[in-house]
């Protein structure tokens, strides 16, 4: 893909417009490109690897926190807001994090007009100035567990940037707990896991591979890391979120310690786990085609789009009955009255945005009491009666949700390959690429070697894998489970 | 007020809880900084001037996203993310606009551990990012208007910071939208200006005077500034939010025009409109007593407590009922299970909190099937039936919120002084403080003596005023208006 700072020029969106849109079938990274600035899904800041995500790209956004933020709250999460910039000496406290971080590291050194003492991280993650909160909040058993989450930006200086999957600056929630044992913070681990499971699979229509990340891909900090990870048409994994049991590691560099109810000293057990904006670039690179993007209705900021052939009163009246119908049924309706542009413009505009479903409504639908519908996904034409449009329309929206993630889960199995030798392992990086699954026999040096000889690298082991006696596929010895490998976004 | 950090200290919110609560009665900022660090609304972050929003203080901030994002919408304003980081060179394309922000910069000199070339500005708020944004975007009439909001994080270095009245850091939404005319222009600027009247007055239950903002006032680079101003208990105005109403300034400078439907070249009408985290320090403020905090029902995270007396099986089960029985009608309903904690202590606790209603609940009212109900602004008491309860809540809610106003509105107009002679105005300066309405000439040199001598500043001109025959306060020259002075917060 191209770096974005390449992009960035004032006329450019126009210039794309002038373009007919790349096609996904000729080269994926060049349609995903072009299908986020003509879909106005976002656009390029003025410093090189930022974005703005666009009305239409932060109105999915605004639907994922709406999903997932009440099941937060129900799980006894609440939110919160924490500064910013932590100070350098902060981060340092835990000896993996700030390892792991510090080459990513965006510095304020000049505040009011004056050079500062101590330099000021704007954040890359939470852990370090929550944590320090934490310890002098919590005092006693009463005081936990804690669970707070927050919806805030992020900052990691990424040398090579994408729209989406890789930017300087994201939006995203870090979930951050602390609890008296390690088996309740193993519980909230998995709960958080289940979260980004569900919200993956049945509302992104993407399927995932639920598992653990090898010590040399875990967080930095972090006890065990578990990710979902996903498979774009491609044949690369991309990381869908994560999911951390931090053990007692930032406990004890920050000193979180309580009275237990036998009134001894503990120290807590945590974890952290978070889900950005990066997912969403999952979801435009996995639906779609030639023609655009295509959204799971249940992610998408309009379900059904109204496009009347002429803007003449009486046709509009009718639209507005239409769309009145479909408002009162739930349905993210919008009637399209854009003037001095074609129906057939409109149509082409919003098969570009990925409108799950279609409808046409000119003088004949008028007569006849009729809509026509278009499905995004198959193409499917239909006259619908206005007196079942509102069935009929929950009904193709629920097909068009599951369409997707069957296309996607039938692809997801196509391109997992269980393989026995090195060989046909590296013959499938070379060629389709996918998910691999094979023996590994957990040795850092193995897995170093076959990434640095196939790209490809651990992406997870999946969780209640029986324990066998079997050979690693690198270097022969013992192996106890299978790992997925994949090449990486 | 003291400064930020003087206050953070490891132990300092223990040290808090052992002292009893500071009086608002005796010593309104000393209670201030008390109370929302007891209520656990806020807390001191490691950097100076800077503040941790905790879970039930940004609770009360996600109340006000829910109650005023959906009139936004309504409006046709569209939600989107910009980036925080700005160019330097941006910010100087529009002169007055940097000039009024350079002193309050951070600035990003060090990324990904290398020196940046130009240094990246931490927005201090978003028009130089947006609009070089915009002048991309707009292209014709058939693009306009635009009508974008973000919720975001803004910096500003502050040499003097007090919890959620002034921090370094803060949260707020910036509204920023572009037009084809000064007259759509002005009616958004008017449109936002209400909103921010009906938070205040409908929800915050503060009375606000609404008026434009002299010149010295004004935001930096807008043509007219509006603003809701509110009278803290200490006779000083609190500038509640802003409106402004940007005429073609920025357009100007950054570029942005558009082919209008006669096909020639047009400059864009914009307008910015902000509300922060500040307005709940006006919240604080307004509210509460020597027991702690009172929060109007319509604005406070939990309306109804739920406090068993004992923790018994047979008591919980009826608390459990009495929850559903208000959960269902809407209510926004805790009950305190917690162990190892008194009734008493729970009561105290609540209260400090500033939670409208308390219902404690014993062996007799279960057997009676009753509740005590405890009103936190008139401390009344009284006995409540089961079978009316949903009711009797809502009236009760709809008192207390009313009651509040109606006192705030009192105090406001207790200390809102029509004066005509400089005299007076000094006088009232040096004693009661409060809101001074005096003719004035409107030249800058009367409004910046009167301030060196007596602290008030011009805080707005009430609008629809009709233009009189009257002698400016200061230098008795003709003056055709009213304004309203006050010392600013």
């Amino acid at each position: 893909m191209q770096l974005l700072e390449e992009n960035y020029s004032k006329n450019m969106k126009t210039q794309f417009e002038k373009k007919e849109l790349k096609k996904k079938s000729e080269n994926l990274s060049d349609w995903y490109t072009d299908v986020i600035l003509k879909a106005e899904l976002a656009d390029y800041g003025p410093v090189r690897g930022t974005m703005v995500i666009r009305p239409y790209g932060y109105a999915i956004w605004e639907l994922v926190h709406d999903i997932i933020d009440p099941w937060f709250k129900k799980g006894g999460v609440k939110n919160a807001y924490f500064p910013m910039f932590i100070p350098h000496s902060l981060l340092k406290k835990e000896a993996s994090h700030v390892e792991g971080f510090s080459p990513e590291l965006a510095l304020v050194t000049i505040g009011g007009g004056e050079q500062l003492k101590e330099p000021l991280v704007v954040r890359p993650t939470s852990e370090a100035i929550m944590y320090d909160m934490y310890s002098k909040w919590i005092q006693s058993w009463r005081d936990l567990p804690v669970k707070i989450n927050q919806w805030n930006n992020v900052v990691r200086w990424e040398k090579r940037t994408y729209l989406f999957l890789r930017t300087l600056e994201f939006l995203w929630q870090e979930g951050h707990t602390a609890h008296t044992s390690y088996e309740e913070a193993q519980q909230m681990t998995m709960d958080a896991l289940e979260w980004y499971r569900k919200i993956y699979e049945e509302y992104y229509a993407i399927p995932v591979v639920v598992g653990v990340k090898s010590d040399s891909e875990r967080f930095a900090g972090a006890d065990s890391t578990y990710t979902v990870e996903a498979l774009m048409p491609d044949g690369k994994a991309l990381q869908g979120a994560t999911s951390h049991n931090l053990g007692q590691n930032f406990a004890k560099a920050f000193d979180i310690n309580y009275q237990d109810k036998e009134g001894k000293s503990a120290l807590v057990w945590q974890t952290s786990w978070g889900l950005s904006t990066r997912s969403l670039g999952g979801l435009f690179l996995t639906h779609g085609d030639d023609n655009g993007l295509i959204l799971p209705p249940k992610i998408s900021p309009v379900q059904v789009v109204i496009v009347p052939i002429f803007l003449e009163d009486h046709i509009l009246d009718y639209c507005q009955e239409v769309e009145k119908a479909l408002t009162d049924a739930g349905v993210r309706v919008e009637l399209d009255i854009r003037d001095g542009m074609t129906a057939g413009r409109k149509f082409n505009d919003w098969e570009v945005k990925g409108v799950p479903v279609r409808l046409e409504i000119g003088g004949k639908e008028m007569e006849e009491k009729v809509v026509t519908s278009a499905r995004r996904d198959t193409g499917e034409k239909a006259k619908v009666n206005l007196s079942t449009l509102k069935d009929d329309m929950a009904k193709t929206l629920e097909e068009i949700q599951s369409n997707l993630y069957q296309k996607a889960k039938k692809y997801q199995q196509d391109n997992t390959y269980e393989v026995n030798s090195y060989d046909e392992f590296k013959k499938i990086m070379e060629t389709s690429r996918g998910f691999i699954k094979a023996y590994w026999c957990e040795n850092a040096d193995c897995e170093t070697k076959i990434k640095e000889e196939t790209k490809a690298s651990t992406r997870a082991k999946e969780l209640d894998q029986k324990e066998s006696q079997s050979k690693c596929i690198y270097c022969n010895k013992e192996a106890k489970y299978i790992w997925y490998f994949a090449q990486a976004y």
